[in-house]
């Protein structure tokens, strides 16, 4: 029995020894050996289409896929045969790092870093952002203390980020497909969208890309919003109505945007958003490096050897 | 009995009610009027120097000053009279606020958000920075998880950032007066500087200013320093050798700065830090928002009243 794993991704190869299957690298960009085409378990990272269309056409004992991306759409869209092959996705290996990164871009916009960047560029002191300030001044978002943060999709990179919101003296809601206490975070379904979005001074999008989420934030909940609450999405592109949004950034009914994540990817040149008021774009950096791999895969791995049920299976 | 409070604040004056001395506004940035000028107590913040000149060589009443500021260099350098009036800092109201500035500007920094908002300003989209990528590779800033953070300077503000840094994964060590483990984190004194520097991905210098710390990071230190590692500086401008600094960043030998505070501010046009690599300019925007300035005053007040020690004196 063959475990393909990837070059794509530095692998400590010795904590997934002491298994039955041999164990064989593969370049992720090309297509696959001959001689590992009878592999019966692959793990996948950054893999061309190409390698994944051949791989679903002609490795025909495959039974399980172990993709470390959070949302492994690449996998998925390939043509596998989804009634013999088991595909597993990388949640959690992303939590630590696509919460950091929120929390970057929360912290960017609070503290308007983003704009004292234009300023820089231009050889200039942006005076008006510095030296005595008022503190927390009703209807704006300039400190993470004692403002109102909603994280839409309050799944695993939700709870990672939470502690650092709460500590920094934030008061988290979160929004999910059912009501109820999370982690000691109030979550409350789309039902009570309207109350919670009118008291938000943050929105954290972290939803997966699906049909139920396709434009989840759309214009008329865009309105929602106080206008000087700020929108960041590190969740999937689909999630946002993006029309709506770039009009909510110049109408200014909205305090800004931080998007790590677009509809199209790279975000063409000449797009509205590189033009938008307020708004950060970050080039899909959140996540893209997976942690802990290696646990993940020797869990599975020897669950898959016992029988047993896998870890994230979609 | 009178009590001074100033218009550049917005204070919740009833909280200071209930003593004998009677409470008085005065406009910070105008000579204190007539009526005024035998107060005893002066609370200040962002006083014009002309004001507070003016008001040494008149409030000849004058016993107790309580500034507002951390470092209340205005009111030191306006020749009230050392050996009658007692000076107190508002040392403590800052420390929400500059603690998470400097956790802005070390995500900013580890996540590449300034280079990402220069790519945005011309349109582009910085590919290079999203995507698949290593994993917290040696000899790069990337993270706070698993990065050495030093806080030199390991006061009130350093202990108010530490829990955020540990929370994300980072080591923290500080550098004070003295050795010694303060708040769990271990506090060396500078004859440590070269092993501590040496293994530090982000120094943070939180210093006041004064003789003792002027340029505190010269260019000898700065060369122990790793090419990798950044310098944050939120305490003074004047605890940085700026030459040095600029030189250290040109020849990339060390990974970039975030400064909040400049030797002179505002930042004079054509400065050389707007032209440096990997430079991240704030104005002096860290602080200047005091919280819970009404505790400091109504406890102190209570103290000097009872002819009890104040808090916070210089
Ligand atoms: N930007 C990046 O680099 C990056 C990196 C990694 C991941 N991501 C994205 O982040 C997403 C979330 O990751 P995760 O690990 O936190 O996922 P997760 O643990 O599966 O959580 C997903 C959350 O979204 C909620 N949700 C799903 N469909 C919904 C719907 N139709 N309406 C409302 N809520 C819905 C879920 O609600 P329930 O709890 O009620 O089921 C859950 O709370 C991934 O799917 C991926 O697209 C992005
Ligand atoms: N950027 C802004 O907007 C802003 C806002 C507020 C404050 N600040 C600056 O931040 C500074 C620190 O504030 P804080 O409230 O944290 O002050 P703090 O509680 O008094 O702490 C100062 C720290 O600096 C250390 N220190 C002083 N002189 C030193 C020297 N010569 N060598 C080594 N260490 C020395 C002290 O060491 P010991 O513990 O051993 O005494 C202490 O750990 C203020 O003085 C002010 O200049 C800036």
């Amino acid at each position: 029995m063959k475990l393909l794993y990837p070059t794509s991704i530095v692998l400590d190869v010795d904590s997934l020894k002491g298994f039955a299957p041999t164990l064989h690298v593969y370049d992720a960009k090309k297509p696959i050996p001959d001689d590992l085409l009878d592999a019966e378990i692959l793990v996948t990272w950054s893999n061309s289409p190409d390698n994944l269309s051949e791989a679903a056409k002609r490795m025909t004992n495959l039974k399980w896929i172990q993709s470390l991306a959070a949302g492994p759409n690449d996998v998925l869209n390939a043509g596998f045969d989804a009634s013999k092959i088991t595909v597993c996705t990388g949640s959690g290996l992303h939590d630590h790092t696509v919460a950091e990164h929120t929390l970057a871009l929360l912290l960017c916009a609070a503290r308007r870093l983003d704009e004292m960047k234009e300023y820089q560029l231009q050889g200039k002191w942006p005076g008006h952002l510095g030296g005595p300030q008022p503190d927390r001044p009703k209807g704006k978002f300039t400190s993470l203390r004692g403002a109102n943060i909603t994280i839409w999709g309050f799944g695993n990179i939700a709870k990672m980020l939470t502690p650092s919101l709460v500590g920094l003296g934030a008061s988290v809601k979160g929004i999910a497909r059912s009501n109820g206490v999370r982690n000691g975070v109030e979550v409350v379904s789309e039902d009570s969208l309207q109350k919670v979005l009118s008291e938000t001074d943050a929105l954290v999008m972290i939803l997966p890309g699906s049909e139920a989420t396709k434009h989840a934030l759309n214009a008329e909940r865009l309105k929602l919003l106080p206008n000087h609450a700020w929108v960041v999405n590190v969740g999937r592109g689909t999630s946002i109505d993006e029309d709506a949004l770039a009009e909510a950034l110049d109408n200014g009914s909205i305090g800004g945007a931080a998007l790590d994540v677009f509809e199209k990817e790279p975000l063409p040149e000449g797009h509205r958003f590189y033009k938008t008021k307020n708004t950060i774009i970050s080039p899909h950096a959140a996540g893209g490096r997976p942690q802990g791999a290696e646990e993940l895969i020797a869990y599975n791995l020897r669950r898959f050897l016992a029988g047993q049920e896998l870890k994230n299976v979609i």
